[in-house]
This record gives C-alpha cells, sequence and structure tokens, in this order.
C-alpha cells in the first residue's frame, strides 16, 4: 500500500488554500490542504506497524511546529505547480530528516521546500496568468501546530488518515 | 467549528465502497467512505481538548471492532440513501452509546443502524433502478478495526482528520 506523511494546517489555512484549489488544484478532491513531510513511499503492513511506533518516538521529541505563510510561489520552470511558501524552520528540516533516515531510509526525491500546493496541471497560459495575480497578493498566517498525520492512499487516487501523531509528548493516553 | 466521529474500515472495503460511491454519493470527494459513529457536532477548541482526552479514555476500554459487512441496503422511505450494511454488534453498540453520553451527551438524532453510504441524493426513478440492481449482489466482508477518528469540516464541506484514538490500550507512545 502508498503512504504519505503530512501536516495539516489550521482550518483557517486550509479554507484560505481550498478557496484557490478548487478552481486551480487537479488534487482538490483526492486530499485536505497540506504539507507534505514525506512523499509518498510503498510499505507492507508490518513495516507500518514498525513505522507507526517509530513516529510515535519522533512525534514525542519533536517540539511544536511553527508555521509561517508569507507568499504565493511557484516551481516554475522545474514544474507549474503553485503553492503557498512555508518558511523554513529547524523543527520543520529536522522532521523532515528524521522521515527520511533510519527506519525511512532513502533521500529525499527533491530538496525540502515546506509548501502548501494551491495549483497543478495547468496549461501554461492559464498558469502565467494566475501565477502573475497571485504574486502580488499578500498573504501573512502565522501559527503552531501540534502533530502530523499518516495517510494511505485509495485506488481512486484519494488518501484516508491512517494515524495521527501529536507533538512535544502531549499523548494524551 | 463542526466535528464527527467515524470508522474508516480497511482499504479493501473503502475500495469497493468508492466504486459505488464515485457515481451515487454526492459526498464522494468530502470523505473517504466510512462508518458514522456520531454525527456533525458543533464544539469549540476548550471543548475539543476535553474531549480528545475523553476519547482517548474511551478508546483504551474498548476491544478491537468487528466489521461484517452483509449486503446493500437502504433508508428508503426516509431517504433515498443506500449503503452497506454492517452487522451491529455489542462493541460497535456500546462504543456509539459512549459516544452519545457524559461529555458527549445529546440523543443521537436516529436510532444507531451502522453502514457505509455508498448512494444519496439520487432522483427517485435513479434510486429506484440501482437500488433493484444492487440488493441482487452479494456482500461479504469481514474484519476488525483498531481505530476511530475524530474529523472537523472544512468550509467546503470536505472533513480533514484532527485525531486518530486506538482502541483496546494499543497506543504506542
Amino acid at each position: 500500500m502508498k503512504y504519505g506523511i503530512v501536516i495539516f494546517p489550521s482550518k483557517r489555512i486550509q479554507d484560505f488554500a481550498n478557496s484557490y484549489r478548487k478552481r486551480y488544484d487537479s488534487h482538490y478532491a483526492l486530499i485536505p490542504p497540506h504539507i507534505t513531510l514525506k512523499y509518498p513511499f510503498e510499505a507492507d503492513e508490518e513495516k507500518l506497524k514498525a513505522m507507526a511506533k517509530e513516529l510515535h518516538r519522533i512525534a514525542a521529541k519533536t517540539p511544536p511546529i511553527p508555521i509561517k505563510v508569507t507568499k504565493f510561489s511557484s516551481f516554475y520552470p522545474t514544474s507549474n505547480v503553485i503553492y503557498l511558501k512555508v518558511e523554513p524552520n529547524d523543527v520543520l528540516e529536522r522532521l523532515h530528516e528524521q522521515l527520511h533516515s533510519g527506519l525511512f531510509s532513502g533521500q529525499p526525491e527533491f530538496v525540502f521546500v515546506p509548501h502548501i500546493t494551491i495549483g497543478r496541471d495547468l496549461p501554461s497560459g492559464e498558469y502565467a496568468d494566475v501565477y502573475s495575480q497571485l504574486k502580488l497578493q499578500d498573504v501573512h498566517f502565522e501559527e503552531t501546530v501540534d502533530r502530523f498525520h499518516l495517510l494511505y492512499q485509495l485506488d481512486n487516487g484519494s488518501w484516508t488518515v491512517y494515524e495521527t501523531f501529536i507533538v512535544g509528548g502531549k499523548e494524551t493516553v
């Protein structure tokens, strides 16, 4: 089965992102607005249990995660993806690193650029139009999130949450 | 904010349900296939923390949850909803009861009929056609799930998972 690890920002950021995703993001219906910590990877049932355990361990040692959204940006010319830029910080960097070593080994495909995608698969003309408008807009969100999620993918491409991991050793068991 | 509590059955049941939901369920893109334990309710940030704590407590005392899907059924004439029937059992009943008492007080709106919706908002003619075909089909899934989820609703009607609760005191913190 295919798994991924993401952060869902607060409802207000998700609602803001969705107001654009609705029009510009072909994945709008497949997953709520998110920051990808680890791109889709294959794992079986057995590895899954070990991973969940390790993710609890990592979460317990991770402090609350600062999320600061500062502007619209784009991966052009690599791709036509338009996104909300999330400022890098030590907590995000460290978390990303831990999710790509040990049990989660494997080099990340790309340098880690934390972001919330709001547009993809746009034809070049539309991409240029939309992005030229968006990049002029002021955006500012600042918050702290205290959890991340392990998800699995269904046959239709959509994602279901498998488990939540609360950071800072705040698990309320 | 609006919250709800659901069980996501295994991927194979979700994929099976989605093969119908895609055509027949207007909520297909809003949430993965699920069994509703508690219908949408309002809660604020403060109540949320207390609820999460209580849900961990309830989960720790809940054994693994048997899920047995036995046929297509319908809420007609109450509504045109078509669903996969989940056989009631003591664990589901007890969980449902606990999610409607104490901190979660409030009578359930309906008698608890555990189910996975696969069709809704169909015009009567189409409903009758589709249901007359589906009810003849053999369906049989049997499994045990070890978790349920607390979700919140975004402005576009879709649902994001807030937290996972693992039953049977198996939390791996």
